[in-house]
C-alpha cells in the first residue's frame, strides 16, 4: 500500500474534480468499447482546474493526455485527478505514467484500480515519489465501467437481459400480436438501454417472427451516435427483405445455440455490453447457462391468460430450485412498471452489483 | 341542496372530529357486515368534544346513539359529526333522525351520504332545522367503506383477487411445489389482507392441491377477532381431514361453477368483501365475467420457466383484446414486490376506485 492513501485524505475540491472526471467519462459512453470510459481533471499546484479530458475512442489519446496537453506548463507541481488508475503499459498510446512525470505532476488521485493483466501505474508513481491516491469515489467509478470490469474479471460481456411483458408473464398474445405489450414511454426508455449498449441480441424466432429493426432511435440522438451491433443468433435464414438486412447498422448471424459461444464471438469483436432482448427460447438458453448479469424488466398491467410466456423452459421443476433474483429498482414509466434485478445464487457473477468488483479496499497499488 | 352546505364551511375543529370520527369507525371493521363501519362524534356548544362511538356489529346501536348516550345533556345545542349520512329509516334500531332531534343537536356534519333505497335522514333534519353538511373528507370516508358502497351500487359483495407468482407468472413450480413462492413478510401481509374480508374465496383445485387453513393468523389479533368465512367453489368433495373441516372457521362449499351466482349466495350471507385466493382457473372465471373489482399482486424475484401460470385462459387470442388494469400502488415487501390494481375498461365497476362512488357533489340532500 506504499504511497497510497485512504479516500479521507482526499480535499474537498479534489473530490469535487473527481466529479467532474466522472460526468467527463460519460462522454465517451458508446464509442470506447473495447475500452473503459475514462475522465480526467488537471489542477494546478493551487488546486485550480487546468486541464480536462475524456477517452472518446479505443486508438485514440487517453483521458490524461488529453487534459495534461490542454493544461499545458500549468500541470507542473499540480495534481492529476482521474477516474482510472493511470495505465503503465505502452499500448496503442503511450503509457501515461511517463506523460504524468514528464508534466511534473506532484500528485495523482484515481478512482478505480487497473485490474488488467498489465496493472496501473499507481505503484511505479508512489516509487517515483509522487503523492498517489487510490479508491475515491470507485463505486460510482467501478458502476459507471460495470461492463468493462466485467470483462476483465470474466473474459465475458456484461449482458442485460430486457424483456416487456403482461402482468401475467406473457411475451405475445396466442396469436402471436406483441406490438405493442408496453407504453410509448417504455419503449422509449428501451432506446436508452439500447444506445448504452455495444450489441443487441435475439434469436432468430425473434427475428422472423417480428421483423425488428433493433437501432436505437432516441430524440436527441449525437449526431456521431455508434449503433449498436445487430447480432442474430440461430440456424435459419432471414428472409432477403428482412429490416435486419438493411444498411442502419451492422449485424451478424451467428448460426450457433451456445450462449458462451456466443459472447466468446463478441467479445472478440470487442463487445463489452449486450443487450439480450430475446425472446423466450434465446433467453432461457442465457439463464439457463447462467450468462445474465442483469434483467430489465418491463410490466404492463395487462392480463392475457394465454400467449407465449417470458422464458421457456429452464429445466427446473421445483420452487427449491428457482432461480434467485433480487430486485434492484422499481420504477414506473407511464402505466408501466420497470423492474431491474440482479442474480442472487452463489455462482451469479459478483460483478453485477455496482461497486462489487472494486471496493476502496481491494484498490491498494502493492 | 336546501340546507346542506359545502366542505368549505366547515370549522377546523369540526374536521378534527371528522377524522377522529374516521379513526373510531375503523374500531368496527371486520365485525359491521353486512353493515358499513360507522364513526361517530358529539360536540358540545363551545365545540368540546363530549361523545364518541362507533358501530360494532349488525343488530348493535348506531354510532350516532352511542355517541349520544355518551354526551347525555352536553349534546343539547351542539354538534354531531358522523362518517355516514344519519339514517331515517325504522331498521333493528330505531332511525338516527329521531335520537338527534330528541337531544337537542343543532348542527350534523357527515361525510358519505346514505346510498340506499331507503335514503339518508339529512334532508329531513335540515327541514326540521338543524344546519346539515354533507360530503365532509367523503372520499376518505367511501374508500373505507368501499366495499359496503359497492355493495349497495351493484348488490355484489366487492371482490380482491389476490395471487403470489414469480417474476414469470407462475403460481407453483412443475411439479406443484408453491411453498413458499413469496416471503415471511409477504404472507404475514396476506394475513392482513383476509382480516379485511368477510369471506376467503378458492376452488376445490387450491383446497385439494394445498389443503389450506385460510384462517387469519397475525401477531396481535383482536382476542375477538372474526374469522372470515371459507368459501370452496366447485364440485368435487373435500376428503375429511381437510383442515377447511376443522372448527377454526366457518366453511361452505358452493356446488357451482358461476362466479356471479357464487356472490349472490355470499351476498345473501351478508358477505360485504370477498379475497379471492385462487387458483388459476377460478381466477380466470370471475376475470372473464369481470366481477374481479381489484388486484392485489405479490411478485417474487423469481424465474423458474414452467409451472401453472397466474391465469388460466380467458379466452383472449390478441394483444388489443387484452384485459388492461392500472397500476395504483406499488410497495416492496421484504424481498418481494406487492402491486394493487384497479380495473380500467369502461364496464368495470366504478365503485373501485376510492371515493369514485361518493364525491362532495354527488352527496346533496334533495
Ligand atoms: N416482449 C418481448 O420482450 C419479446 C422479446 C423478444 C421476442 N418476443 C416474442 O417471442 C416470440 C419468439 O420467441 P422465440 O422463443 O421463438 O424467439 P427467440 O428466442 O428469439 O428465437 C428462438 C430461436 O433461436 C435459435 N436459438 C439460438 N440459440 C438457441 C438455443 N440455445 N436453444 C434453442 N434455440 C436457440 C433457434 O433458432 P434456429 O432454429 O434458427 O437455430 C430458436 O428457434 C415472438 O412472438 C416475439 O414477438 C417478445
Ligand atoms: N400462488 C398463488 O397465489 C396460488 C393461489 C391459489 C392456487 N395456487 C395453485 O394453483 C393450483 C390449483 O389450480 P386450479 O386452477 O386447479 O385451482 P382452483 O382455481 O382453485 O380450482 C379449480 C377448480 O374449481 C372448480 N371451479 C369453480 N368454478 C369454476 C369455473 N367457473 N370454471 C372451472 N372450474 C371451476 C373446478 O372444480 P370442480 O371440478 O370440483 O367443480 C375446478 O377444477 C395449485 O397448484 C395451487 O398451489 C396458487
Amino acid at each position: 500500500m506504499q504511497g497510497v492513501e485512504a479516500t479521507a485524505h482526499v480535499a474537498a475540491h479534489e473530490l469535487a474534480a473527481m466529479r467532474r472526471a466522472l460526468a467527463l467519462a460519460e462522454r465517451g459512453r458508446g464509442s470506447t468499447s473495447p475500452n473503459p470510459i475514462v475522465g480526467c481533471v488537471v489542477l494546478d499546484a493551487a488546486g485550480r482546474v487546468v486541464g480536462e479530458g475524456f477517452h472518446l475512442r479505443a486508438g485514440g489519446p487517453h483521458a490524461e493526455v488529453v487534459a495534461l496537453a490542454a493544461a499545458g506548463p500549468a500541470a507542473r507541481g499540480g495534481t492529476l485527478v482521474v477516474t482510472l488508475e493511470p495505465c503503465r503499459h505502452v499500448g496503442r498510446t503511450g503509457p501515461c505514467v511517463a506523460e504524468i512525470r514528464r508534466a511534473g505532476i506532484r500528485r495523482v488521485v484515481y478512482a478505480v484500480a487497473d485490474p488488467t493483466a498489465a496493472g496501473g501505474g499507481g505503484a511505479e508513481l508512489a516509487a517515483a515519489g509522487l503523492d498517489v491516491v487510490g479508491g475515491v469515489l470507485a463505486a460510482e467509478a467501478a458502476a459507471a465501467n460495470r461492463a468493462w470490469l466485467h470483462r476483465v474479471a470474466t473474459g465475458r460481456p456484461f449482458v442485460t437481459w430486457k424483456y416487456a411483458a403482461t402482468l401475467d408473464g406473457r411475451v405475445a398474445a396466442a396469436d402471436g400480436s406483441s406490438r405493442w405489450i408496453t407504453s410509448d414511454e417504455a419503449r422509449r426508455d428501451v432506446h436508452l438501454l439500447r444506445a448504452q449498449s455495444d450489441a443487441i441480441v435475439i434469436g432468430t424466432g425473434t427475428a422472423l417472427a417480428d421483423d425488428p429493426a433493433l437501432t436505437v432511435r432516441v430524440d436527441d440522438a449525437a449526431p456521431d451516435l455508434t449503433q449498436p451491433l445487430r447480432v442474430v443468433v440461430g440456424r435459419r435464414d432471414l428472409p432477403p427483405g428482412a429490416r435486419l438486412r438493411d444498411d442502419t447498422a451492422p449485424t451478424v448471424q451467428l448460426r450457433k445455440h451456445d450462449p458462451a459461444a456466443v459472447l466468446a464471438r463478441l467479445a472478440d469483436r470487442g463487445v463489452l455490453s449486450v443487450l439480450l432482448e430475446g425472446g423466450p427460447t434465446l433467453a432461457a438458453a442465457f439463464l439457463r447457462a447462467r450468462l445474465v448479469d442483469r434483467i430489465v424488466a418491463y410490466v404492463a398491467p395487462i392480463l392475457l391468460g394465454s400467449g407465449p410466456p417470458l422464458v421457456a423452459d429452464l429445466g427446473i421443476a421445483t420452487l427449491a430450485a428457482g432461480q434467485r433474483w433480487r430486485i434492484d429498482e422499481v420504477t414506473r414509466i407511464g402505466p408501466d412498471l420497470r423492474l431491474t434485478l440482479a442474480p442472487v445464487s452463489a455462482d451469479a457473477t459478483a460483478a453485477a452489483a455496482p461497486g462489487a468488483t472494486v471496493t476502496p479496499a481491494a484498490v491498494g497499488v502493492a
